[in-house]
């Protein structure tokens, strides 16, 4: 029975480095039921997310469209009411498509109201929702200031965290993310000197158990129904700090050194140098900051391992493994201070590249699982990977990526992209204040082939990292004169991307092609000189005497 | 009174060549009403349209957007249900934006559908009119053939005519665009041979008297509204008619040579040569039906003259001429055998270039009033001159053009367009068949600054031509050595241009720079090692009395 079923389990943790993970090489770091996804499955060992922060890159995954097509630029810039997302590719194919946890979406309200479309009504929700029913939306960023809550949204997570016992009318902030001293003071999370201490709230109480326990929720709710369920974690994220014993699982002496060098810093491009001197830049470049946040960061990753044993073992207690796709990636990566830098943003492996595994529970599978694979992979090939396995075509003129099913099936297309691209919008950071940059102008592109990195802002001179011979990208090549002749050609394959058609996503390839001459059978006639010139059979009956007259 | 009033006319003819007219220096046509409204006025003498087709070049202009950044890229592509339209940026400023004529919009019904937009609401039918309030949608073309209608819509057209007397199901087709010959019989209009002769319905019956007294009907209708009325005319586009006295006003004699040379048709661009290869191509290239068929696109052209002459004149007995933006142009041009080609699509002056005559009745132009301008002008620069006609701000996020106004009081702007862009999407013609080109890839642009022209379909060599030195583009120097830096430098700005940022269009620059930094005051703190490195006002009580401790 189940056989018939297509589920898809679209996991996705945020800010996961691709090389946090034991089956991708971390020497430390253990994450055995992550490793054994990666068993049944195949690693997409070089796969790139479309943007290197999470609002953006997540339109991405969910559009199947490059942020240059979509227009997210950045993180609560709303996605516009128009574009289609996994929901409305899903559904006509009997999939239930729902949400547990993070998507950082900012519904088009504008939009929305110049439509007439109720942001309460069926339709709005899933516009406001990029298309998942959202099940449990919890972006998990719950913090306050004095200028009010980040996240409008009370999440149902502060509810029952209270329902649990934990007091204080944000337990989110207060205990989930906060830590205490000795004598019971606050420490909050958002502290990075408070990393090295245990959450206050208990491991099951914690993010990462929760959102699992809803997902499995949302499964036994689905019964027989088909479904696409987007299960979204909000760690490794900041605030960096995890609850016991996985606080103390890792300690600074499981700390890998630092990716970075003093070439760096000297002379760097404009855009690197600004982020460089970013405060959470600064912090990373310090290394009491990384002994204090990256044990931490690896005892969340850890968790995270934890729960999709959980997962696993539920869907296996279900019978749900053999319909059910699993996915496990991430939005983005974490510098952790290599290349002296701290979060994301830019286009380096530990903040663009992504970790990506995907189970294929189809016998045709059985043949790759266990193996690695290295195509050039980008995150918007997930959405056509998830339409063929529910048994559709992707529609090549709306989704701009492509389907990874035949690399999983052992049949390697015979031709693939040349270079993976990854944009990045800088409008709304202190750089484009700093280099005096416009909005429309601040953008940035990374063009990535088998070998070589090649980074490009607008106004600037490129970067470039040639990774077979220096795969940390360390040494920056964007201004040596022997690669001119690689950058040109780089420059070559962003201009081509960029001359590309995105927006003819109202007709069909096929519809062009069958739509062809069609005006003509409709008595539009063009370049006819009389009667006789007509196609046999288009000749109105009114104009036939005439016809014959000028024939006699 | 009529001071405050903001009034647009927005004047459109279809397949009107920009030298068509008296005073853009045409010979023989006289147009002495619409060489007064250049009087009036300013002539745009180096205006382009965004595409050489009519469906793709009026999105533009109602959405003041490149086609690549709209989509709608043929005849017939819808336009994407998101898209903002002239009604959507022009209501909110108190213009009554309407429709009387041609626009040649398909809606997108599979869009407004999947958003529950009714079509028959009033916002669903402006989604699918491009933002006007259709007062007469008529598109122009109500051919019929053996697979039924071109235009599914009956124009009112139709019934009007049949009420004064014309009989048959579709007048339009066999009295406003059919001749008759000596003996009563049907001459089709649709028939180059059939252009030398009258059309069979009186000339006040015709359809450009008749849309200009809807137009007048509506202006009427609004009374002290403000508007924006799009007046739209079919003419002089095929059928190639003309009612007496106009069909005999010209004759072969006014006909000028075809601008072509031999030389055009030794190894041509590879998609010129396709379209050069197409029946209407051929058809226009033999004189005869240059001699046949210009006389009556002159005599077409001499009857919008005279329509703009009543126009004029009734708002000025309105007393509405000092309140009236009035732009007079053209969706596109006619090649009328030009370089061996019929119709338009490319981008050889004949079809890219567009009359453009804009009157601004405010004080602050009466010293450019009669003059000439040969800024290089888009025909999306329009959305945003009438949007600051109207006393709003063109919101350059969604709107690619430029304002005009500037050029029209005098104060031109210190820095305007390197050059002009223009695109054709060639995958519906039989010449990406012929090429073996693929929908997605059957893209050509134009690239055109002060002195040079260069084509670029992709995938081919382009084609290059020196306005200085060739005037007439009948050199192409796609392929010589000598302008290869020309080349490069043009393909570079055509890089530049798709390098854009064109699809954030739910966000304003100014809001980008006003919510700069804006997430820390709302409890999002990245990069924050203790209490003390919190900025004032931003330590919530709750963790000051762990920040005292550490102070101490």
């Amino acid at each position: 029975m189940s056989r018939d079923r297509r589920n898809i389990l679209f996991i996705m943790c945020d800010q996961l480095r691709w090389d946090y993970l034991g089956c991708s090489g971390h020497p430390r770091l253990r994450t055995p039921h992550i490793d054994a996804l990666a068993a049944r499955g195949v690693l997409f060992s070089r796969a790139y997310c479309q943007s290197p922060i999470c609002g953006s890159s997540r339109m991405s995954f969910y559009t199947g469209r490059y942020v240059d097509s979509h227009g997210a630029a950045w993180n609560n810039f709303p996605l516009k009411v128009g574009e289609l997302t996994l929901g409305d590719h899903l559904r006509p194919l009997g999939l239930r498509t729902a949400l547990v946890g993070k998507t950082h979406m900012a519904a088009d309200v504008e939009g929305m109201a110049r439509l007439g479309i109720d942001p309460a009504s069926a339709i709005g929700v899933r516009v406001a929702e990029c298309g998942f029913d959202p099940y449990e939306r919890d972006d998990g960023l719950h913090g306050r200031g004095p200028a009010g809550k980040y996240d409008p949204r009370e999440p149902r997570y502060n509810a029952w965290l209270q329902a649990q016992g934990y007091d204080g009318d944000n337990p989110w902030d207060d205990w989930a993310n906060a830590a205490a001293d000795d004598e019971g003071n606050l420490l909050s999370g958002w502290l990075l000197h408070n990393s090295t201490r245990p959450a206050r709230v208990k491991a099951e109480h914690s993010e990462t158990p929760y959102m699992t326990r809803r997902a499995l929720d949302f499964i036994d709710e689905a019964g027989a129904d088909s479904w696409c369920l987007h299960l979204s974690y909000i760690k490794p994220h900041w605030p960096c700090i995890a609850p016991a014993p996985y606080h103390a699982m890792y300690s600074a002496a499981d700390v890998l050194p630092a990716v970075r060098n003093e070439a760096e810093r000297r002379d760097p491009h404009p855009l690197y140098r600004e982020f460089m001197a970013l405060r959470v830049s600064r912090a990373f470049s310090r290394e009491a900051v990384r002994a204090a946040v990256i044990p931490a960061y690896m005892g969340l990753v850890a968790q995270i391992d934890d729960a999709i044993g959980v997962l696993i073992d539920g869907l296996r207690s279900r019978g749900l493994l053999d319909s059910t796709l699993i996915v496990f990636t991430s939005d983005h990566g974490d510098y952790l201070g290599d290349h002296w830098l701290g979060e994301k943003d830019l286009f380096h492996d530990p903040s663009v590249r992504i970790p990506l595994i995907v189970v294929d529970p189809s016998g045709a599978a059985d043949a790759t699982r266990g193996t690695s694979c290295e195509a050039l992979v980008e995150s918007i090939d997930l959405a056509p990977t998830f339409v063929e396995y529910a048994g559709g075509q992707a529609p090549g003129h709306i989704l701009e990526g492509r389907s990874l099913l035949s690399w999983l099936r052992g049949r390697p297309p015979g031709r693939w992209r040349e270079a993976a691209i990854s944009e990045y919008d800088y409008s709304m950071t202190p750089a484009a204040e700093a280099l005096g940059v416009a909005p429309l102008d601040a953008r940035a592109f990374m063009v990535c082939d088998r070998r070589w990195k090649f980074v490009y802002a607008e106004g600037m001179r490129p970067m470039l990292f040639d990774l077979a011979a220096d795969p940390q990208e360390l040494a920056d090549l964007g201004a040596d004169p022997a690669t001119a002749g690689e950058r040109e050609r780089l420059l070559g394959l962003l201009n081509r991307w960029a001359r590309r058609q995105s927006q003819r996503t109202t007709v069909a390839d096929a519809q062009i092609e069958a739509r062809r001459g069609g005006s003509e059978s409709k008595g539009i006639l063009i370049g006819y000189w009389d009667e006789t010139e007509l196609p046999a059979g288009n000749l109105p009956d009114k104009w036939r005497r005439a016809a014959t007259r000028d024939a006699a």
